[in-house]
């Protein structure tokens, strides 16, 4: 019989041969969205393929396996512990499904995200429908596989969001719906009409991007540790902890792409750069959960980089980099323009009041289908009722309806939550923050680390080592509450409209 | 008993597992040296040490003996057939060193790497020397153990230049040694001195990156399937057939760094780009040698990018990059400065003319030491002599002496005849190609495909598939001779230097 320091030792080398393939493999990820050429991609697919083939080996492997079984709850190393469960996760949830029709599903998965291409070219539902359909039962029948208390969507959303169930986000994300739908219905009613053209003038790339560097750097993140680059999909990647890298986009004509997108991919950045370097090259060393990740970035780009503080303290920074076009711009007309309220039917696009919003509909939706209650053939007749009843506009295509995102075309069902739950996360955290320090003070004074220090003391650092509401409720003494939210998004809102 | 299609079934898989391992190490590679922030370069040398063993274990693993075994000289295919002779090849090559010996060569390897930092910052070679005298013996017990005919040193040739041997190196070499330090020599006594100053005024970063671009467009280097980067040591990589990068390093003030570098590693990218593509995924897929491939880099960066021909037609592209300080040069004083022959002590500064006998010097140290003729500690005076006895000039520290590659340090021995074969290579090739078109007249006409194509067809798209010695003697229809080397610098310098 192996001694529990052989064991652990194995485990240990077990791990980082995990993590050198996951490394390997990110940055093609990273190379892939950044740099690579057109021509170099087909073959690379193959090197993704390959790679991912030897992690799930050596996830599902008998010496995984025999691990768990002979370490877990033996070992009295924290890390290993916590680490030995997460891998017995994954081990279950691999094993569960037969191997051919995991199989079937990552073929299907890849044929209905090039159909879906094209549906929405065409602005044409019923091509991707029968994909979607076969899509929802292999997600059925997954939930089943892996399990669920009360409601079959909780074994698809336990993926992204541990701990969470559909019973707590039925509760939170109504509050959050009832009260977001007054206040965009006030917003349409007032005279106010932020002047969003003031903000289109032209602004060279290069110099987006010194003053988006400006911005990372004042954040606290580390240019030793990372880098930033152009891309079409923006993203933060940490490929290894000392080298996580943001990307960002440059439109000429609308700074906000870049300059929001950057302090959001550096909110995750900021994240993954501070996890305890102690738990390096095992599976605690990155974010807890999707909407942990979500709540750092939003956190970042709406409370602090839509702050009024924050565009008070850089105006000037803001000017030296601008074109002569924004130099005669009110300062208060810049901050409402970068605030500005319109529903509209493009998630991607919406603003920090609507987002979330689009968020609920396709909830609401993708659990109904889950849970049999709504056909895929009457899925874009209900998405646009939903516009209607939450945003109050109806797409007038599926283009710009239910066939905008390919979530659901690449099987994802139970992610679409983690960005609304970022929202509420993100209002808590930043509630707590504000009873021990005076964050807007801190904006003014232009040094934001005791910000960055509160949130990898609080949340960064430890990794997956706590689970999401675990952190939550460790953070701010009570469970998730949408209240926080509402009073942030209205108080903001209310000033702003004059509501 | 397998047949033969499932034999050959199963080692194309084999062999695609192992271009995945290369593949994904070879864009970890390219990272390492162009993108990396620094920190991330720790823990990203451990996923090389991984892949580098993968690698490895293919290798050596007893399915490929089996295949090996089983298939060689049976299949018909003769992709298969040439990898299996390459596969073999480097199967014996691994297990013929003990498991322990290699492992205690790549520790002793790494050491002296550092070390040999040292040493030539402190210009102290008695820290190096008991390193490289064990490396030396490592790499005697290596020739043993792979084996060779006539000449110890030939079992390390063998590993960079197949087919190569010690006695036609020595033949070409003291050839090429004695009509070139005549040459040396007779410049050295004329009038004519170019004056070098013209080239180093300013000229931004940014300017010689879009004529290097411009240029590499022009050779034919498809961006499609490449890209060129900024680094401090320039290379070309093949990462896939399809993404083939190039590297340069620009010094504001010497735009020639930039420029033949560039072309030089334009020269090697053209290489693999042009590489068959029904060869890739094999061992095949790449140049046949380190000679060869020098011998394309050389071709361009010398033959081509140093010829009065190319500057003609491109001295208006230059001018409309370069600043106006350049604007007022006399075509015939560029020129000769950038054919500059000078003896300087370090061989990766060292003009085209003296270049080779920096390589003489090197390949008759290390034969001798292989050989056991030179010990050691006689290295530093044997060096000085001998450039003295070629140069002309001695070196009054070790450090701009012995001291200034890392190839001995890092245990590779047999390399650097490499270099010099490069430039007989392509002297032979530039006579051959010459006598089927007028290169003069292709060049000035701005348009290098006809150059191009002839390379592909008889050199590139071949890959791995024909031997050096093969190559040389289909295209130029005699075996390797130095002659056309001398003629051409002869015929070259005695106009330039007017001799």
């Amino acid at each position: 019989m192996q001694t529990v320091d052989t064991l652990e030792k194995e485990f240990k080398e077990l791990l980082k041969d995990q993590d050198a393939y996951r490394e390997a493999l990110a940055l093609v990820q990273w190379d892939l969205r950044t740099k690579i050429p057109e021509k170099g991609a087909e073959q690379r697919s193959e090197v993704i393929g390959f790679l991912s083939q030897k992690m799930h080996q050596l996830a599902t492997s008998d010496k995984m396996k025999h691990l768990i079984d002979q370490l877990k709850d033996k070992t009295t190393n924290n890390v290993l512990q916590k680490s030995l469960e997460e891998c017995e996760l994954e081990y279950k949830r691999s094993i569960k499904i037969p191997d051919a029709e995991y199989k079937a599903f990552v073929t299907l998965r890849s044929k209905s995200e090039s159909v879906w291409q094209k549906a929405r070219e065409d602005n044409n539902f019923s091509l991707l429908q029968p994909y979607l359909e076969e899509l929802v039962s292999y997600n059925k029948r997954f939930a089943t596989y892996w399990g669920y208390q009360d409601n079959k969507y909780d074994g698809l959303l336990h993926l992204y969001e541990p701990g969470m169930t559909t019973e707590i986000l039925d509760t939170v994300f109504e509050q959050v719906r009832t009260g977001l739908t007054k206040l965009v219905k006030q917003i349409s009613e007032t005279k106010i009409q932020p002047d969003e053209n003031l903000l289109t003038h032209h602004f060279p790339k290069k110099d987006q991007e010194n003053f988006s560097l400006d911005i990372l750097k004042k954040m606290g993140y580390d240019f030793d540790a990372g880098r930033l680059d152009e891309t079409i999909h923006p993203f933060a990647i940490g490929i290894n902890p000392n080298d996580v890298r943001v990307t960002t986009r440059y439109d000429e004509n609308d700074f906000r792409m870049a300059v929001f997108g950057t302090i959001h991919e550096g909110g995750h950045a900021l994240y993954e750069q501070n996890i305890s370097k102690g738990l390096a090259q095992t599976p605690m060393a990155s974010g807890t959960s999707m909407g942990i990740h979500e709540s750092q970035s939003l956190f970042w780009e709406n409370f602090i980089g839509r702050s009024e503080a924050f565009w008070k303290e850089h105006f000037d920074l803001f000017h030296s980099y601008a074109p002569a076009a924004f130099h005669t711009l009110d300062f208060s007309d810049f901050y409402t323009a970068i605030n500005a309220v319109k529903p509209s039917y493009i998630r991607i696009e919406a603003d920090e009041l609507t987002y979330c919003l689009h968020i609920m509909i396709r909830y609401e939706l993708e659990k109904s289908l889950i849970n049999g209650d709504l056909a895929v053939k009457d899925l874009p007749e209900a998405w646009n009722q939903k516009m209607e009843d939450y945003l109050g506009i109806r797409p007038t295509s599926d283009r710009e309806g239910v066939l905008q995102d390919i979530h659901w075309a690449a099987g994802d069902f139970g992610y679409f939550p983690s960005y609304a739950l970022g929202y509420m996360y993100a209002a808590q955290f930043n509630n707590q923050l504000s009873k021990e320090m005076n964050i807007e003070q801190i904006i003014s004074s232009g040094d934001f680390s005791p910000i960055k220090n509160w949130l990898t003391r609080h949340i960064h650092q430890h990794g997956k080592m706590k689970k999401p509401l675990e952190i939550i409720k460790e953070v701010t003494n009570e469970p998730l509450n949408a209240t926080y939210l509402l009073d942030y998004l209205t108080e903001k809102y209310t000033k702003i409209y004059d509501l």
